[in-house]
């Protein structure tokens, strides 16, 4: 009975976070879109090609950067996840090679989890009790070979405006200090410094906190903790309704959580109550640098069937 | 003896193939850059922000995208590739849950090899007897825990022009058939066709061919042979400088190999040779028959370090 | 409600199997081990040297047996199971070898759920709604990168005697037809068709059906279904104390199962309720050719840490 | 000319201590099978059902030993080799169980190198120049899914004598140096303290070095170096006809290489001149404390169809 009461108060408080109505195990639930039944892509539906042609006119100097960081063993890696890759030289064995043209070739093959470095988390990665986006129960797609639902092969096309927010420079540090969280306030604050009008619907919104510069000199700190957004400041992105976020961290959000938070429960916010897409681990000095405030942002992970995230490397034209 | 005189006449038809001269274990040699010593990105180094920014204005309507298809067990796979996914809830056996706010989650591994689905080869996927791209021995950088030059990690942010080169029906048929080989009598025919001037530096050269017609449906006979790039083709795109070339079918070039031709020759010719990257697998279909002739062309393959090659999924703009 | 009822009735009935006592969430539990709290590894605590000796005896002509089939990628497997290796030679791109010996060399590395071919389950392996042996919760020791109680590397070395009871003979038949189940009148009718006079504390018990004649033929019907070990059979075989069992089929129980009988339970009846292991897809028909009824049996699974089940190949020596 | 010259003297040198004569790329070659041109097992065919019966009679207290160490991420490791176990929870996302009897389950997967912990090293591992043991080029048979010959399935059952020699009270020590080699004088005088009087076709020699202390306290002097077989010792065992060899340390053989050794070429001389199989990181400190100098040896490695290596868990028995 108290585990019931306890479900339940905890449905009524997301419900509350997500303005819909509970009616447990049927449509509408928790979690579910505004995008209708079958929707698997949350926001990312609001980038049209209105949008996108638009977004495409903030490319002045034709200059394009890589977010992407490099994943190898050495990467940051959260909890126990491992990463490997191994090149063969099939048919090869003792200098062999093929045809008149002596051809060689190396193949390689990867054995690792995913979420090692610059990555994009699908709906089917956090969810509430088993819980995940648009009413789906992992019970039923979260199979082990495979999401059946919620996979990253869903996403389509990913071409929109980012913008980029400087924390660092608006908190007058050159890396913001772990825990330290980006509510409303402080998106404000930095899009006014930097003369940001408005977010819009279907943007990704990238924080710049200085973060990245430990790696490889304090991973074990890296990837422990970070600043990143808040609980209202993910609410408050979406209302906006932007499409994505990231950060040049590894979590995200802020760590050590907000006072009263639960465990990751901005990733639940974005990716399970409102359908909105993380990266995390981008690599975001040299826009910061340049001060790259609203560029041309494109995405396309590869399209693993049933992935629950992707190793991503967006690219960003201004 | 025979073996040696047959080694020394390969490399001087090579030599005579690329116009450099040979000196056998120093540079230059038969696959030396024309970007200097130090280059990993051969012809990539032909994207410059003017291109770029060229290039964003072929954005006209803000339709995206993606060209990758789906990598998953089933899809067709050359030679013993593999691949393979296992998506698992850590710490949440028997229904187990994180904090107050039950966070539940799904990670998720890959163990296969990068070479199925849509992909780019990276230089150090072919070479000619163990010499690769800018006269770099397998020997040296082929290592089993990864290559240690000419990576999939170095390639930078691509965002350039496509032209799409629609061979089905420049050959009147809807599905072009192994073994017709496109040479440049037959790459500026369907140009002429398509009013497109000029293939530049920096360009991305698709072929659309209606091959991929035949997944799900032939899949052993669409990973078997394909229409494709021919040797003469291959020389004469690598003259006009082009970034990349890629098309709709699993091996690029034509197979059966030309008369005459050794096996893959063509993938020597592009990637050691002459510094050109190949996308394989990309779904153009939509592109031919929106007749998206040109159009923006942005990809940031994920940063494996020392990678052959990368699962992809470019995003087009018009 | 309802649900807490039937779980309640269930445990009563595994309580009235098992003949212990319930205390839910502490010891005793439905699954507690004779052997004390700190066991793990059941009635493999009965082979003593003592019964390793005598069993050592039962030599009489020195014919050995390797009880292990292959296990490779076309390996009938269970589920969403697969199996690979990958051969490299590390270091040897391009016909490199090693010092003025020229050593060269291969090195292998398994990509594969463990579940495939010739396999010893551990006590980890099944549970009773996340209760496995001798009271461990799944979501206390089942870790994503190991188990952390009950792993196959607790194992001692195993020395004791096999007896062999031929099924397909004692049913008149080549091959036992699937479903057929095996209880206390099938294992004392072979037993006495045998003249095996006594089933005893740390023996291994292995059934022959001769369902491995479907390998390679209809390797579907193989591993969907088989005849094996029914409930009140296995509950016969607990009370005589035996330390495993085995069989010449991929799920050793009766399939399909008894009436009344839930999913595997005979796997949640000797692996959870009474820590006998499980020895899956064993070779025995030369054993039951040889008319091999009581033979010195040893395994040594390879001590993989954490694994939850483990390749074997016991050798049995008569 | 001058490797041409160095590889014949090289084969010459080979084939004085072969004692066979070459003809290159024919049969006889350097690497001939004395049972054979279709043998792929060496001097296991000298385990006769005789030599096992003889060998049986040795157990005469029943105390049975498992020679493995455990197989994890942490287990010292050579060159690039990794391990990692993945354990999942198929189908059972959420707390979700399996029929009425709500059978829960863990399964298993293994991505990693065979050749880490205790192991059986096969006749594919190593080899002269691409020569393998009996004739066989690695260009044949050393594909990148599985070898095509001398895979290590092909190992039949081993059950014969085995004889352990204390090196460290040998040469009076707890723990022998590295580099240290064993040859004809040691294994002799050794043989001669424990009162040992023959070493016979089929044994299996175990050598005790005491190195095994260092693991977990000095893992990289571990795996680095360690006191071993030298190439006369390994000539003088081939001469007695043993089936295998091995040792309580990595490498097996002396490291850092006698005066004038190649690269591992005990290796060379054991696996592909003489079809002696090696095993490595056995642990033995129990075996010499109960001075069990003369055993019952038996093994069974998990047949892994086309496999180089496979861990091992040897059980002895006295």
């Amino acid at each position: 009975m108290n585990t019931i009461t306890k479900t339940i108060s905890r449905l009524l408080l997301f419900t509350a976070l997500a303005g819909v109505a509970i009616q447990a195990q049927q449509k509408p639930c928790a979690t579910v879109s505004k995008f209708g039944p079958d929707d698997q892509i949350g926001n990312v539906n609001y980038i049209t090609p209105a949008r996108t042609l638009a977004a495409s006119k903030l490319v002045t100097t034709g200059k394009a950067y890589r977010l992407g960081i490099e994943t190898n063993k050495n990467t940051p890696a959260y909890g126990t996840r491992t990463f490997g890759i191994t090149v063969a030289q099939p048919g090869q064995a003792g200098g062999a090679s093929f045809g008149p043209n002596k051809i060689t070739h190396n193949d390689d093959m990867i054995t690792g989890w995913v979420g090692i470095g610059s990555q994009i988390d699908g709906f089917g990665h956090a969810g509430i009790d088993d819980l995940y986006f648009n009413c789906n129960r992992g019970r039923d797609f979260a199979q082990v070979d495979g999401l059946k639902k919620l996979g990253i092969e869903n996403i389509p096309a990913i071409a929109t405006r980012a913008v980029l927010l400087d924390m660092a420079v608006y908190f007058g540090t050159e890396m913001v200090k772990e825990g330290v969280a980006f509510n409303r306030a402080e998106i404000e604050g930095a899009m006014k410094r930097q003369g940001i009008r408005a977010i819009e619907k279907g943007d990704i919104v990238l924080f710049y906190t200085g973060w990245m510069s430990l790696l490889g000199k304090d991973d074990k700190r890296f990837i422990a903790a970070n600043p990143g957004l808040g609980r209202e400041g993910a609410r408050y992105l979406a209302s906006l309704g932007v499409a994505a976020v990231g950060a040049d961290t590894a979590n995200f959000e802020a760590i050590p959580f907000e006072q009263g938070a639960g465990m990751y429960e901005v990733h639940q916010i974005l990716l399970a109550l409102n359908g909105i897409h993380i990266l995390e681990n981008l690599k975001l000095d040299e826009m910061a640098r340049d001060k790259a405030w609203e560029s041309f942002f494109t995405l396309g992970p590869a399209r693993i069937t049933g992935g629950v995230q992707a190793w991503i490397n967006p690219i960003v034209i201004r």
